[in-house]
């Protein structure tokens, strides 16, 4: 195939943080060809970053639809604020332009049939850009269950924890779509970083598939105690009332029996974690101590208190290092986010480049995606628990 | 006060367990002087562990019916199986016998009702023996959340995660009472070992109130696998089949918009924990890596990754530890699990003798037992949310 030329919509934080990043330079017959933003600052922001820090000069623009030509790209990256993915996207693909999305949850149910039914009238490709089924340990962890070694996984734990409360201030004192969010919505609002690896470890759309959820809101008081400490006398922050609740738990059964907990929380101090932990009949995973717990070691004292096994995750290291990373890293790390940047963004262009069908598809992004309404919903309605739609009409059996 | 004349009822696992301690000799003034099993060879195990451990010979009863006389104790211990706490302790406390009554959960609502009504018409004293509200931690982050280390609280959560396999099956090959609870019920059976500190924390029934909760249960697997294992030759357990879900998980939202999320995790490989997480503006704590995080920590670097700063929590040990500890590490441990039951037992011995208010009273125990039915009509409704009744009839505000 000729060279992949990419256009690439949203120059926010993430935006600018590909263009930091090596995954416009670092694969062979890739050229970034076009950027937008409708904000001006950010479009500036980022041509000067590609000028002096890659010595790249792509077209600009700002208005969305411009860029949405084939005769400029042959592949669009859409990298702008959660609202304006899906509509974005379906533009996109209605014009037989292969689509990477980039992550977020969806607003209504609605907006994800849309998705699902555009593309499977137009068959354009469709690749949801969910890093974190490409993070090294999430891959490890999926090759040991696809092994075995778990045995039956019965329960699965994830989280998006994160310390957010200087980025949602940027949407009053910059310019930022998390504000919006979070002073007009109580959701699961960003789901897929850790419901994506595990949806990939319990088959979901592949013999299996999420039935229902429910979701628990705390308080919201992370975002107010943060404001009057940082910024007293800003009076549209002081002022704001904020619907998001600090932590929200959101429980999903599946087809298989299988649960899932999420937790986000992003409004409170705290480490980074995505909380991984898996629970089979064999072994037992917890990310928060990188530790595994195998068949067989509830016979050791140390079963009381695991201290001393913390970390024994490097033990197994070279024995299930997944072979999409054994090969990386034997080749080279590209792109951002230790690696898993360059892993995302690398199978889209290749799946594009060569016509294979995308890890992610539309029908994975539809049921990671759909988390955030259900969860919404279930709420709003005092946990009450929440179906899924069945995306997949059937097919996922 | 003369001397404190104890009857146990119920000697399986914890009560011989207790016999082996030393909460019936540590205590001045405390006098065991009547055990009671319904279970024959349950009751010679004891009588042998007391007299030759201990020097101990209380007279020993069959029917706890012969125990619950003024005449021969002036306080009993319940300590027999989950179904069976509530009905002896309601007759104890119509005798006017004070009741230390051990951990479980209700099989119905309306029982602990009935034990409420009884304890408000009798006003016997009665106390819900939760050795965890004694930990060491516990009390120390309870202190903590006290002192506003944490500021305002947001969400906790909790587990009991231990690996009950080989003892479940001991109902089928032994003697054990939690065989007929995984083979017939489903529902976060095992509450209150971290739900009461936590409880304390949040200031339940003294300002706050559990509202609601959601439960979900995952497949059961676990039990059978074992079972596949460890007795494939034996039918009645290879037949069995569990109602039991291997992970239930539990989320509490409280009138103070706090929310809670409890996991019971029994029945697959795992060491123990009680994973107490503290989320509040300030600071956040994790016990899986005995480790807190403080209000700005999250300028430096290894907030993306903690491990650093694992098991940071001896650093505030001293500055932090509870009074109650303080003490008694200066005057020597007591008793069991790491000196938590030398001190619940001892609480209650010392408000029996000397007629103080229960720390830990039937209205705790009301809020905490009730989890277990909640959980179990959740579950069955799909997750549907359940409301708390307010035992205390408003007198929590």
């Amino acid at each position: 195939m000729k060279k992949l030329r990419v256009g690439l919509i949203g120059l926010g934080g993430r935006g600018l943080g590909l263009c930091k990043s090596t995954v416009f330079t670092d694969f062979e017959g890739v050229e970034l060809v076009a950027i937008c933003d409708n904000y001006q600052p950010w479009l500036d922001r980022a041509v000067e970053c590609l000028a002096t820090e890659k010595d790249l000069h792509p077209k600009t623009f700002t208005d969305h639809h411009d860029v949405l030509n084939k005769d400029l790209i042959d592949a669009v990256l859409i990298v702008t604020s959660w609202e304006t993915h899906i509509p974005i996207a379906i533009e996109a693909l209605e014009l037989g332009i292969p689509v990477g999305m980039e992550i977020c949850g969806c607003y209504d149910l609605q907006q994800v049939w849309d998705l699902v039914h555009t593309w499977e009238r137009t068959k354009t490709p469709f690749m949801f850009l969910e890093n974190c089924c490409y993070g090294q340990n999430e891959l490890m962890l999926l090759n040991m269950v696809r092994q075995g070694v778990f045995g039956e996984v019965s329960h699965c734990d994830g989280c998006y924890a994160h310390d957010l409360r200087r980025e949602i201030c940027k949407g009053v004192l910059t310019h930022h779509y998390r504000w919006g969010n979070y002073v007009n919505r109580n959701c699961e609002n960003y789901p897929t970083h850790e419901l994506g690896p595990i949806a990939k470890m319990l088959n979901i759309n592949h013999g299996n598939r999420f039935l229902t959820l429910t979701s628990t809101s705390s308080k919201s008081v992370g975002m107010h105690e943060y404001i009057k400490q940082k910024h007293p006398d800003h009076e549209v922050l002081m002022n704001a009332k904020f619907n998001q609740g600090d932590v929200v738990i959101t429980t999903i059964k599946c087809a298989g029996g299988e649960t899932i907990t999420l937790k986000l929380d992003t409004t409170l101090p705290r480490f980074y974690s995505r909380g991984l932990e898996v629970h089979g009949t064999k072994a037992y995973y917890n990310d928060v101590c990188k530790s595994f717990f195998f068949e067989g070691d509830e016979e050791v004292e140390e079963m009381w208190d695991w201290q001393p096994n913390w970390d024994n995750r490097e033990k197994y290291r070279e024995q299930y290092e997944h072979p999409i990373w054994k090969e990386y890293l034997a080749n080279g790390i590209k792109g951002g986010h230790g690696g898993m940047d360059g892993l995302v963004y690398g199978a889209f262009y290749d799946c594009v480049m060569n016509g294979y069908d995308m890890p992610i598809n539309v029908y994975d992004a539809a049921a990671w995606m759909a988390v955030t309404n259900l969860s919404e919903q279930s709420i709003a309605l005092g946990g009450a628990p929440m179906v899924f739609p069945d995306f997949t009409s059937g097919a996922w059996k």
